[in-house]
């Protein structure tokens, strides 16, 4: 893949709807925290989307949540970090992924009297809601985390860019941590329907592969950075082959490998010249201790090994 | 599109893994609310998927991010429908739809003193959460809403089939809504790649239709039944021709047409001997007024004449 093909890439997809709103947002965001050492990650979190047609009915989508993500970006809040949390819009989100569904009216009781109404937190779930709530407002007075959406892959390419750009000035201070699970393939602008393809026929649908902006992040718009990828596997056999051919071909220094079934509850950390696996018991898990308090607490070290390092 | 084409795809796709708890309390639900002439309403509600894998990493996708069917939910249960919402795991749902993103965190406040810790609402938040709050709380109390959900256009296929099963008993007080947004191709098992798609070579998917639902509701499964589908378009010179064509074929009573940019402010109703446009003007939107409001208004109508013609 040659610089020619992210340049095309970029000359032949336009940019998000909210693309100069949040790329002013992500500047200010990092001029005001580039002061002393502070570090500073992007987290990407959920899938990208590849639409079919330009009015978008159908589009082709990458298996993601966006757990991953969100809680790691929870845990770097905790560490110190400030955070870029560029996600899919509507995936889970940091704080509020505890309380999906309808979960969050039914913690709530109504009071109605002379003084007016007031609505309360029933005593039960205040336990649970209490650290939870304490964390979010802490990171958000201290102006810790800016939230930035995506859709699209050629959305995320924009956005993508956009950040790298701001980060620059923080050098190995700056932490790229790539949990969204970007799509290998996609259709070009000129080659999509115009509009919802036609339910007469059935249809075939030809994907061209997506350039790897991993090439230009770590070669051009951040070789200071440090740089962690993400590789999910449905098949165990190649996980660290194809995690480990990835820090050949791009050069950047960690590769997070995880596989479709077992993501929850194990993970493993590839490094050019060795691996470790880093899981927690089934049981943990159903009690509510997330993988990804161990994931960023180990990130974290090998980030200051690297800032050691590179200084 | 004959019989042996949907029987083969039950045959050939297996039911979702919460299937039979989901049949179970569809059933329950069902045998508590035949009574008197108690009406009843399935809205389906976002889009389904169809996996490319069957160690799904990757999927197409319909855009639909279910408010349509969330929204019509709250006004069916405020006009004493028992609802049953069959929705997309993760899309909007009733009454939460509200306060998406972190916007629910955002409204409380925490106050810890010696008498332990609370958390209530903001007060200037009490307006806009307590009616909703309110309307939840007696769709629950009463037990009319029943939320199932899917994720695959298989598992759509499954819980619908179960959802007819048990409504027939409500002869003409039972109304399909089926706002859900369907697939029209799909790939079948065996044709499908075990592992995620290699990313090494770009891949052509080659989809096949899907056997449309509509026929065997309409003729078999739920024959008293008033069944309303809907029909999302981007070319308005076609969208009447091909809600009136879907009239023709399948038999029911009304196709709701709209478009995809101006469907939050129009939808048209579209009958086999007339069409009538519903809509609100973009100031009503814009003030938290509902599209969904009116529609389901109007729906509730045409349903009270169907039973009366029925009678």
């Amino acid at each position: 893949m040659s610089r020619q093909h992210w340049d095309e890439f970029y000359a032949t997809n336009s940019p998000p709807t909210n693309y100069e709103d949040s790329q002013k947002q992500i500047k200010l965001f990092c001029e005001k925290h580039h002061h002393n050492n502070q570090r500073i990650v992007l987290v990407t979190s959920g899938g990208t989307t590849v639409p079919l047609e330009h009015n978008t009915v159908r589009f082709v989508d990458n298996f993601s949540g966006g757990v991953r993500g969100a809680a790691s970006t929870e845990y770097f809040l905790k560490c110190g970090y400030a955070v870029i949390f560029l996600h899919r819009f509507k995936s889970v989100e940091p704080f509020t992924r505890h309380f999906g569904g309808q979960k969050f009216l039914e913690m709530l009781d109504i009071d109605k009297n002379e003084q007016g109404t007031s609505i309360t937190v029933k005593p039960e779930y205040i336990k649970e809601l209490a650290p939870i709530l304490v964390s979010y407002k802490t990171a958000h007075k201290e102006g810790r985390l800016l939230c930035v959406n995506f859709t699209t892959l050629s959305d995320y390419f924009w956005l993508l860019r956009a950040a790298c750009e701001s980060l620059t000035v923080f050098g190995s201070n700056a932490m790229l941590y790539l949990a969204a699970a970007v799509s290998d393939f996609f259709i070009p602008p000129n080659q999509m329907s115009t509009h919802k393809i036609s339910s007469d026929a059935a249809p075939s649908i030809h994907l061209q592969l997506v350039p790897k902006l991993l090439t230009p992040i770590v070669s051009d718009w951040l070789p200071n950075a440090f740089v962690v990828s993400f590789k999910l596997e449905t098949d165990q056999n190649i996980l660290i082959s194809k995690a480990r051919g990835a820090l050949t071909k791009y050069k950047h220094k960690l590769v997070i490998g995880n596989m479709l079934h077992t993501r929850r509850t194990a993970v493993i950390f590839v490094k050019p010249d060795s691996s470790e696996e880093v899981k927690i018991t089934p049981e943990q898990a159903a009690n509510g201790v997330d993988l990804e308090d161990s994931i960023v607490t180990k990130v974290i070290a090998e980030h200051s090994l690297f800032i050691e390092q590179e200084g």
